[in-house]
Formats: C-alpha cells, structure tokens, sequence
C-alpha cells in the first residue's frame, strides 16, 4: 500500500508565463537561488518542466516567433530541489548525487514540439554559414512517435530526455566559468585555439541582467548582484546543465556533482527527441514535459569516483549510466567527413570541421531524395542520429561520422545498384518554415553543389 | 555447386618481409601503381593482408618495436585489385563501388594482436602530452574474444574491421591532398584554425621516398618521381583510407568512389578491434588479417549519390552502411568532455578538447579501479567504446562523450550507493610494457590529480 | 495546429464497479454488442481500460480475493470500437484491420498491479498441480520501472502490452468456438489428444449467463439469449482476443480479421509485463491502463494476406508486427525442458511438458538463490522472460526453453566457477502472499527435492 | 608469448568416410566409450566435425540422398574429450561442466550446408502429413551470409551453432533413457498423453546396432553388447546432446551435468543457421564445421546449481548462457498459432498443435509473396526465426508465434495498406529439390487452401 503514484514536486501551469507559474522558475545558475522543493533520498517523484522557449514559439505556420526569439531568457529550469538523506541530512559539497530518469514524456494535452534554427545575427547554429535563416518545423507526437507537416516522409520514436539537468554551482565555481568565459569572449578572437569555422557565432554568453529569472529571488533586494554574477545556462558545464545528451532516456542514471548543501537540483529543456550535436542549436524537438525521477545520495562520491582534471577540485565532470532498456535501430547509413573544410583548406586534427562535413555531406545526400536542405538540416537535429568521433589522431585528419537510422524514412534511403527504380528522386513538395535573412554575414557556398543551401 | 569458397586474390606470408611477398604490397596512394588482381562484380573473394607495422613489432616483453617504429613505412596495403562488371568492363571514374564485408578475421597460427602509443617525439598520440612514453599491450584471441596478459580483469569481443579500405586517387586529387597538407605544414603553427591542444604532433606527414613500398613499381624506372607525389597513408581522405571506423565488421557495406579506372581497390591495417577515436594512434589491437569481399558497381553513382563540397568534383566523401548483424552491448557507463582544457582554459566548441577531456575523465575513473593509466589510456584506444558529439552548438562548450560497455570488465565498473563493498579499490598488480621518454617536449599535468600519467 | 492529445473514445472511472461505467464495458465476444463509440482510419485515439478482474483485487495483504475470485465475470473489455475510413464507410468483413500501439500504460493516480496464482479448484494454473494455493504479489511502478515489496531483489522495466485486443467475431464463427469448445468439454478427457499433464484444470470455459456483462445489451430483452451465445474471453482464438503475446508493446502493430460490419474492436486486460506463457494464469503484472492507437482498414485484407487453416474461411489467425523501439535485454540465462515429467514418463514431442520441465527447472534454480518457490513461480509468470520452443522433431523429446534476462536481478544469478561468493546462497525473508489449499485434487511432487514446492 | 592459436583436439578429413577418420567419431552416447582427447580447464581448444549426415547428401541437383537417408547413422560426434582440471584432476560426476564457445564457423573449403526434409516413410519431420515428400535446398555461404539458388530472395547472416553437445551418460542414466522410450514406443499409441497431431512418425528410436559407430570401441568384443545398450542421438536429453538451442553460438556457455568421470564432452551437427522447432527435421542449414573452446569445471555443480526434476538426482537439464554478443534482428513479423488443429478440433492447452498451426500460417502468408509451400517449409527450418510459447494457460487454446526476421527477404513482406504497389505477387520461379512421395500414409488437406501443399 506505497502511495501510488510519483509525488508532483514541481508543477507547472503551460497556460501562465514562464515568470507566473506558482513554483518559480530561474533560467540561471548561481549557488543563492533557494529551492522550491525536497526530496528524500529513494523517493519517486515527478517534475514539470515547460519548454525551453517558455511558451513563445507556438504551433502555428510562421518561423518569426525564431526569428525574434530573445536568447538571453532560454531555458526556465524547474527547481531548485534540495536533496536529503532518509534521514533528512541534506546532500553536501563532495557528495554524488546519482539521478535515475523512470520516465518522462510530454505535458497531456501538449503533445507536440518544435525544432528551429535562429537566425545568423542572432544566435545561428552549427551551420548557420549555409543556413542563416530562421527556420522552424513543428512536431506533432503519436505515442512514441513524431512526425511533421513540414517535413513528410519521416516518422521516428523519441528517445525522449532532458537537455539540462544539473546542481546549482558554489559561488567558487561560479566564478571560473564567469572568469574563463569572459576571457574567450575578450580575446577569442586573437587566439590560436579558436576553432574558426565556426566563430562567426557569439563567442560566449555571460552574465546580463536581461532576461534573467532567478526563482524566488525575484522581487528582492539581491536580485540585481546575483542577475549579474549569475551563469547563462547555454553551455554544459561542471555541473551538468545543457549536455544535450540525447540518450539520457528513460531507465538512465545521472552522477551529478554536489557543490552546495542540498544539492539544489534543477531541470528543464524537454527534448522529445535529438540528434548527436543538435545542429540547428535549437535542434531538438523543443517541448514541455515531465520527469520521474529517484535520487540516491553518494557521500563523499566526488572524492570516491571523479578526479578533477584542471586547476581546481570543482573541475569535474558528471558520469552518465545508460540501461537496457533504451531502444535502439539496427541499420544506419553512415556519412564521413574528414578535416578539411568547404574551401578546401586542410584543418589539424579538428573534429568539428570534421562533424561539419559529415553533416553537409549528409544533407546533400538526402536532398537527392526529395527534401530540402533546409528539411534535412532540421531532421539531422532531432532524430535519433549518432555523431562519432571516429578518428582523432591520423594527422592531420580527424575523422568524424554521422550515422542515420535508416528505419525513420518511408523510403529505402540506401544506394541501390540494381536498374529499377533509377536512384532518389522522389519529390516532395512542402518545406520548413522560413525566414528572410536580413544579415549582412557572408554565407558559405558549397561551389560544386548546384543548389545552394 | 558453386564454388565453395571465396576466391583468395591477395595472399600473404606472414614469414616473408613486406616487401618480399609474392604480390607485393604497397604503403602509398597512387594512381599508377599497378593492380595485382582482378575481381568481377558479384565475385565472392578473399583479401589477405599483413598488420599495419609489417611485423615489426613482436609478440615479446619489451617496448622498444614500438619506440623504434618507423612510422614512413606503417599501412601495408593489399592491392591494388581492379573491379570489372559482369561483362568484364572496367569500373570507371565517376562510379560508386560497393564494398560488402561478408566475413574478415586474424589469419590461422597468427591470433594475436598488439596496441600500443608511440613515443612523443616520434608520432605520438592523441594523449602525448600526458603520455610521452612508448608502451606497448599485447592481446590473444580466444575466437572472437581477446585478453592481454597486460591489461588483466578485461576482455571483450572484437569489432574486427578493416583501418584502411579505398580505392586509388587519381592524379588530380593527389595533387590536391598534397597541396593542402604541404600548406597546413608550412603554415599551420600560425593558422588560427590550428586545434593548438594536440599540435605538438606533426601536423602532416607528406610524401617521402623514405620507407616506400610502391607495389608493381618497385624496380622500375619510374619509382622515384612516384614516390615523391605518392600520399602517406596515415589520414584518411576523399577515397576512404585510413578512416578508422570501428563499425565496419561484418555485414557492413562501404560505398567508395571511383577515381581511375578499375576502381583500384587496396586495403590493410586489420584491427581485431577499436575505440572510437583509436586514441592511442596505435591504438587499435593491430593485426594480421583476411577479408571475404564482394564489390558491385553503380555506375555513375559519384553522380547520382554523392555531392562534392568543396572547390572540385573530388572533394567527396564514402557513404557506409551498417546492418542488423553487428554485435551491440547494452549498458554502458558515460564520460563527459567540455571544451575546457586541463589548465581551466576555455575553447571555443572545439570537439577534440572536449573529447580529450571525456577521455581524460574516464581514464582517471578507472585508475580508482585498480588500473594504471597507461593500461587505461590503451584499453580505450582499442575497446569497443563509442565517442560522441553530443552538443557542437551551445557556445562556448562543445560537449563529447565516451561510452564503455560495462560487461567487458570482470568487475562492476559502475558507482555504488551501498556501504559494501567499499567503492573501487581493486588492486591490480601488472602493467603495459613502457620504455622511457628521452624527448624534450613539455609533459601536460593534471595539477589535480594526485597521481601523474 | 492539429489536434495536440488524442481523443478519448473509451474513459473509464476506476472508483465505479465495472457494470457501472458510462460507457458499457463487455466481458464476453458477441456480433450484436453495439459499439461504444466509432473511429476513423488515420485517427489519433485513446482507449482506457480497467484491470482484468474489474478492481476485485486490491492493493492489500492478503490472496483472499485471488482465492474468491470469480472468473466467469473476468477479462472487461473497453469497446467495441467501429471503425471506418476515411470516407466514413465502415470496415467490412473480409478486411483487415490494422491498429497501431503508439503508446500505452498504467492510468495516471493507478500506478500499480498484482500478479497471482488462482486456487487449485477454482482454475487453477500452469503448474497448479505443484502450487494449488491462491497467491498473489503487489508490483508498484516506478515510471517503466516495477518492483514488488513480496519478491525483493527483483525490479525490471515492463514490456507493457493488452493481453487481449480482437475484432467482435460473427455469428458463424461463434457458433464454431462454442461447437469445439463444447466437444472438448464433452469429451476431452475420453481422447487421445488431451495434454494430460495439464488436464486437471477446466478443459474450457463455455457460455455462461454468470458473470456476464454485455455492454449496451444490459437491460434490453434479448440480454439472455446474447449472454448464452457469446464466448468466454479466456483463450485467444480467431479475432485475436486474449494472445497474451508480451512483445505487443509500444510501436507494434496487429493485422486483425474484420468479421462483422464496423469491425468492433475491443481490448482489455492490460498487463503492465508479463513472461512468455503467462505461467500463473493471472500470471502477468495485472492492471488497468491506457492504449493510443491509430487504425488503418486493408480492403480485402483477409483474402489479400490471410489463409483459412481449417474447414471454413474463417479459420484465420491475426498477425502481428513488431517494430525496432522495443526494449531488449542482452544477456540471459536459459533453462531446457524435454517431454519427461515429474514422474519420469517419456511424452511424445509434446511441447507442452517439456515448457513445464523447463519452467520447474528454473523455479528450482532460482530458488537456490534465496527466493521461495511461489516467489519464483508469480516472477516468471509476469517478468520478460522468453519461452522457445526450440525442438519440436527430435522423437521422442521436445525441447523448450525458458530464457530469462540476467539484468532484471541485484545480484549476479549465473553458474559461478570462482571459489569467492561461495555460490547462490542469498536469503532473503519476505514471501508472496498466500491462502491455504483446502481442495482434494492431488499435489504433484518432485520426489528428488528436498524442498516441496 | 602465449601459444598464438587453439590446440586442435579433433581433426577430421572431410575425404573420408566418417569410420574412417583418424580419430574415430561415434553416433551414440555410452559411459564406455573412451575419450579421444584430453583438454585442461581453461585451455583454449578446437574441435572439428563432419555434418550430421556424414558426407552422403551432396551439393547436387537431385533430393535423393535425402529420400534414401539412413537415419540410424546420423550426429557423427567429435570426441568424447575428457575435461581435467589445472592439477590435471578429472572432472568427477555430480560437476558442472561449463563450456565456453569463443568462436565456430564451416571448415574452409567445405563452405555450403544443405537443409531438407525427410520422406515421410522414413522420419518425417514437425509438417510431415503436409509435406510428406523428401526435398532439399543447397546453401552457399558467403562468409557469415547463406543463401540458397533454390529459395531465391532471401539472404540471411547465420546464428551458427552446435546442434549436439553433451557428456556421456552414466550407465544408470542410459537405463533410464532406454527404459522410458522403449516403454513410450510399446504403449504410446494408447496412451491418453500422445500428441495424435505429430504422431503418424516413429515414437522413437531405440538403440540398433545397425548403422552404429562407437568411437574407440569399434573392433572390440565389447561392441555387440555396446551398441545394443547406446542410446540413439536423435532426442535431446539429461546429458544435453541434440537440444537444437539456435541462439548457443559465439559467446554462449553451456553448463553440462557430469555424470562419468572426465566428464567425455561429445560434439556434433553443426548448424549454420536454425529456426527455433529445427521443423523439417533435416531443417537446419547442415554443415561440416569447427568449434573453438574453453571449458571450466564447477566442482559439485550439480548440487550446487541443479535441482533434479524426477525420480533419480539425474534427471536434470543443462543451463545455458546466452551472452552480449549475439546478433540480434529489430523488425519481426508475428505469425500466430491456437491449438486448433487444421480440421477444425479443439485441442486442450497443447503448444505443440498451436505451434503447428502459427508455421502453417506463415508458410501460407509467405506463399503469396512468391515462394512455393516447400521453399517457405524448408526457409522456416534453418532461418534465425523465433518460436514463443506465448500463452499456455487460457484454457482450452495455447497459444503459440513464430517471429521472422523482416531483414532476411529482398522485399517488404509486411502487409501494406497503400494501394501501389499491388500486394504481394512477386512471381519467384526456382523451386525446392523434390522426390516422389510412393508412402501410403495419408496427406494433411487444407480445405481451405486454393492450393494443395
């Protein structure tokens, strides 16, 4: 006779704003954000999570809602939630909190997503050389299953998961990632270790008092320090945060670090589906959603099983456990590329000009078949592709490669030798949601391809 | 009644030289070495090869084959082998030609293996600068299994395939690769395009006559004048090579392009198997080997299939296609990589820093488990473990993950929360074989760490 | 903007009796039932469903209600559903009706289920004639996740699926069920066919006015006629009904026989998991649920795909699809049966006993590791383990086996040949719930343990 | 410096007739016949074996070996090996016997197998009152793929294993298996526990002296007395022997009872490829082959890990262990089966006729994409499709499915709604090799079927 059912920690209400919901939300990291919530150690409990654009893309026909999207409020994480032992001692600095995902999915009565790419001036993607429109496709979900009236043809299960889920960082870690952060976005540029092909992007995001929501701080006097001090969620971290990591599916287990008493675990950016790299950066199938979680504290884990690699003991990383229950396909076609760029110039071992050709390549390819570029960029974001670090050290080649599942398709994607039919030429008419482009950064052209992107 | 067995078209000897075997083998790329045999299209045939070090390196208790290796004679390819249609007519530049690997494996009496890193100053590796030192592991095979008196507590099923399968450039992109590759030499330490963390490797390895195998042309006038424009085969490039990827066993199809006519096939380099990445550079379990072939042509289907992208027609990539028989492990443990190095610096989305740091990260963890980090440093340069792009777009980190399958270790790999028994501290007592580093070059510490590398 | 949730065709109120819904519930397959509600091929719906026994079996410590249950009123199905196409024409008999499982579990707020063993005299099961006490184990849900606080060391994700799911036969074909059923009843244990091994239970189960609900035929005059015609639920049979195949989980499909106007499907029976078998009887993890579905009608279907295997065109069975997003576990144990009984006495390539030596054998095993027997006996019945039939000519033995996943258990629960743990010596104290048997049917012994079971 | 390849403990000469081979082989189990090798525990060796039919069937066009085959000479066993452990102490009866199979495969040079189905005058197999004629397929290999220029359109990578691995039964077990099948042969016809469906084909088979090879023993005075004791290696039994397990390929581990001193560990029938029920009998892809292993000895494993089912501690089975490495297909199609027999009888809960009746359905399914009933009889046999026990407890039907693999066929068997193209009408010409069936025994009709079998 256990209660039956996950008790609802955090709940969330789609038909307020990000900063009305009763639980407060904060799409910042910083240690002083108090919880607005408990949980005991074995305790199953869920958690609501809105979408990471806090509700203002909408399921509608027009890509302006991404075109005007404000990056500096991305990302309204649920939380913080303290974490105490089954005797109520909270967590503490140097424990391990280890997470396990029971399931998760989307809000009832919400089931659908969206996947876009921001426009060049503002925020771009892995391509956004090729691609710098704002451009966006909407998801509808069956079960498992999503599909999308922007790109037909497709239809795959989600390996639904969380693209943040971290603990909040004590005011010592804070203060290296504003420091280092600070430094690129300064000196970046003259730097030898940029990988340039694709810094035409912002270079860092740091700390602004634009956009920030800090939870149950707002309305106090504190606000203004800690909005300034306190990290954007945009990169993954020590912490964990945005690690986008697309197998973190149901029956996965997480060993976050703790830096702060309590933990104060918080999390949100529901993808029901994404592809190694989420290209198009706003690349998954972007929804709101919800967590069933369990926590189990390791005391002293840090000390235990993680060593600090940089100068300080905070220079961890989290470990991630993924279990049998994950589905997985069994045929893929596979996309190569190697380090050298679209002008032709030989890079030195860079896995993400690498990634970056394996990806054009693929797109290219698949465009064969009837999709626009601008489909396939955007399907290569959120399906269940693998992105690999093939080789890393036969100089000056890195070799990465993108595989594709072939059973997402409606159409036998692979090369065909035999005479009937004559190779892909499927045409399919519709296409992404597009904007104009009103920038005035060059674009890549691809000289032997006769479309351009 | 079919013949039936697979026609061997390459046989080795595996007590003969490299360059004493009766079809003699070659260590270059080239349009003008000649093919040593010939297969038809459907043709079911066998290809023999030496391992990638030519023998040099010995079943024995020492590193120094290692140390010494001369790394201008590595990549003893079998081939060239000219691929004709069932009417006998040649493939032609412009077609695809379609690789299926049907079965490969170690040649009878010779079932063993090696991994090893090369020195510092004489190649090194992807984590040299933390392991400046030659070392040297030596695995046997128990049929699809192999184990390494110097790695005990592990063993695993081999992902056997092939480092090095492409077909010959022609002389057009030949000069192209030269070019390229002489100018990242010539220019690279001031490029800002450089991955500066692992540059203290040579940036490219350009043509040499020292140590070159060039086949049929052996002995001919025109030797010298081929072995000065003739590729290293080190990188992987726009005709295949040394890609590396560890998927490619059995089932696998490989879809290359053709740049001279007959294809002109060549392959070598066998690995009883690899981790993504084959970090240690020699870090796959290098091998003598077969593989059992069978080739179709599509014609035209560069065209029909492939986009160039970049400046000419030829900057092209292979296409790969894994099927439903390849071996796959279920639960696996997961590192984290962030593009911060190990001094706290920030780089910017660069995936090789974020992918030295998750296996900078795992190697550490593993250490606590009773291993040196030198035998962890070479059992994920050749253990089924997968590297991946998890997230090339959330400014400043890229996030790169490395995933080991936990079932090729005897002991629970993974955290624990329970009091007993006591976290990692399982003692194991051998070692990989390791000579000394007599080079100058600066060694990288974790300040962290309490250990060195 | 399409319609976001799927619509609600069947609801179901969990704190009603089962005849009090307000849409009628039916536990018996009949032509005249009238639908409860009408779909459209390619829609999106959603089907809810109460647990088999109608909430009889509570969330308690006792297997009082196992041993009283009734199980002429079991098996309440939700539906039937007409469905039609596109154009609103209705299936016909001779199609085919293919429904897809998009997604399905437990209802929110009822996240458990029971696993029991019915009393010798009152159905019994498999093994009834080892373990004739009503018994009974509660399963709570952790998201995917079950465990059972009478079978600790056990917790595994659920292969959720409908145990039964079929088409509303015609008349015909139910006068056919209700003619050989009849003749078995009459005259089984006089014939050469009967699987005596098994015999000592009900030989079927034929019409009854007890127990019977008939959806929107309650109250009307020709309730009575219907309710001695219309079959009972328990076996499968042509229209699909109660198959009982564990694997029909998320992203299957099933090609049902269309046999009257509109199809009617209905479905019920929701099991959370359950073991190849369902070796029990009220074997898998009981409880109610929801299916969402999509359906399509293959026009002709029937002659198109299926052949009749008996002396009528409606000798049909359904087929069934299982697509790549299942769950699968990579390491088993696996215990073999042959056709030798507990007594020692040769069977003829009966399939049947050889699956109970198997099972038997298993129960053994795992008792050795700490479990009880009837813990071991409900655990199989309900976990995802796979029964074979993997010989079925070898005179005089067939040879099933009983293949169970190794990761469902805390502890390691294979053969050991290492010294330390000193082999499968666990105990464990807590026990299923259990009733005493009071009847007189004889209890089967296995002379060569020293445990009775 | 380990020895580089497996000790070959049995070598066979595929140009001599089975009694001619150096290392006599054996076709029956007995305690006395002597050990031909000796392998240490842990040690890594090879064994070869003929095919089961010992050469006769030929990679011919005619099916006449088969119809004239002579089932008291089949299973030509390698071995028996007697098993020491590291003090080179024998295994001793009451251990366990685990046995590791590293690798397997065909003989080089003897790359094919054949599958067929034996008259019905003459054994028979699992359909035999449909199929009553003796037919044969030839299979090629193609290094891990089979295909067949009688069953064209399939192409199937193969689960290879051992059909026959056991000990040699103690003299108190071999009267045990020659006591209950002689009593089942003298009194099965009237016995209330016959499967009638199957039993038109010999009860069983007991030991002859015709076609009897017994190792060792052969030429001795003992071996009247011998052959007339040692029991036929049709059946799988206590010792193992023909259990036809189709997963036990690389990577599997078998726990073998031992019930004679050195445990004499016998071997043969290898299959290429087998599905589950092996039904035509002949019905796996035979084969000559090599199998390389390791074996382990658990001291006093039996009553450590074993619970005898029956009147004497021997009545056990062996477990098996099915590792990470199996190659594993991700899309099924689902045939079903009740226990309905094809003229329309209610069987009560037998699995054997359920069984039956899902193969039937398959064969009649696939016969409409083309294949002929024997092609799809004889495919169904030796390709890696599934046979589950589903349901065996709603009285009266068991229900039974056979899963095929959708990737083994070079269309898309899977029922379409789509309208192009046409259903399944591919017109495939090639047919099984055929013999005359001159037996009197009646035929199986379909009434139903348009088209005899």
């Amino acid at each position: 006779m256990a209660p039956l059912s996950p008790r609802v920690v955090v709940k969330v209400d789609l038909k307020k704003k990000p900063w009305q919901q009763n639980q407060p939300l904060h799409n910042r990291w910083h240690p002083e954000i108090p919880p607005v919530a408990e949980v005991k150690a074995g305790e199953f409990f869920r958690v609501e999570m809105i979408d990471c654009m806090g509700g203002v893309v909408k399921d509608n026909d027009s890509a302006s809602d991404i075109q005007n999207a404000d990056l500096t409020n991305t990302h309204y994480l649920s939380g913080p939630i303290k974490v105490v032992d089954e005797d109520g001692v909270a967590a503490k600095p140097g424990d391990l909190l280890a997470v396990e995902i029971c399931n998760l999915g989307p809000l009832p009565g919400d089931e659908w997503g969206f996947t876009g790419s921001f426009d060049r001036e503002n925020g771009g993607g892995f391509l956004t050389d090729h691609f710098p429109c704002a451009t966006k496709a909407i998801w509808y979900f069956e079960g498992i299953y999503a599909y999308s009236p922007q790109i037909p043809g497709v239809r795959f299960p989600g390996l639904t998961h969380p693209g943040v889920i971290g603990t909040a960082p004590s005011m010592e870690l804070l203060r290296i990632w504003n420091e280092r952060e600070r430094q690129l976005e300064e000196s970046g540029l003259k730097s030898p270790t940029l990988c340039e092909v694709v810094h035409q992007r912002p270079l860092a995001n740091l700390p602004t008092t634009k956009g920030c929501l800090l939870g149950n701080i707002e309305g106090t006097p504190e606000w203004e320090r800690i909005a300034n001090e306190a990290a954007r969620t945009i990169p993954g971290r020590e912490n964990g945060g945005n690690c986008d990591i697309k197998n973190l599916s149901r029956g996965s287990k997480i060993y976050l670090p703790v830096f702060v008493e309590g933990a104060n675990l918080s999390t949100g950016d529901m993808h029901f589906s994404q592809g190694d790299g989420e290209i198009s950066f706003c690349g998954a199938i972007e929804m709101s959603g919800f967590l069933e979680l369990k926590c189990e504290i390791i005391r002293n884990g840090m000390q235990e099983y993680l060593t600090p690699m940089g100068p300080t003991p905070l220079h961890v990383n989290p470990i991630f456990e993924i279990g049998p229950v994950e589905p997985r396909f069994s045929e893929w076609l596979v996309f190569e590329g190697i380090s050298v760029d679209e002008s032709g110039r030989q890079h030195y071992l860079d896995a993400t000009v690498a990634y970056k050709r394996a990806v054009l390549n693929a797109i290219d390819y698949l465009f064969k078949f009837g999709y626009s570029k601008e489909q396939v960029y955007l399907l290569l974001s959120c399906c269940p592709c693998e992105g690999r670090l093939s080789g890393i050290v036969d100089s000056p080649n890195a070799v990465a490669t993108l595989a594709i599942p072939t059973a997402i398709f409606d159409q036998d994607i692979r090369p065909k030798t035999r005479k009937v039919p004559v190779g892909p030429r499927i045409v399919r008419k519709p296409d992404v949601l597009k904007s104009t482009y009103d920038g005035k950064l060059p674009i890549t052209k691809n000289p032997s391809s006769s479309t351009s992107y």
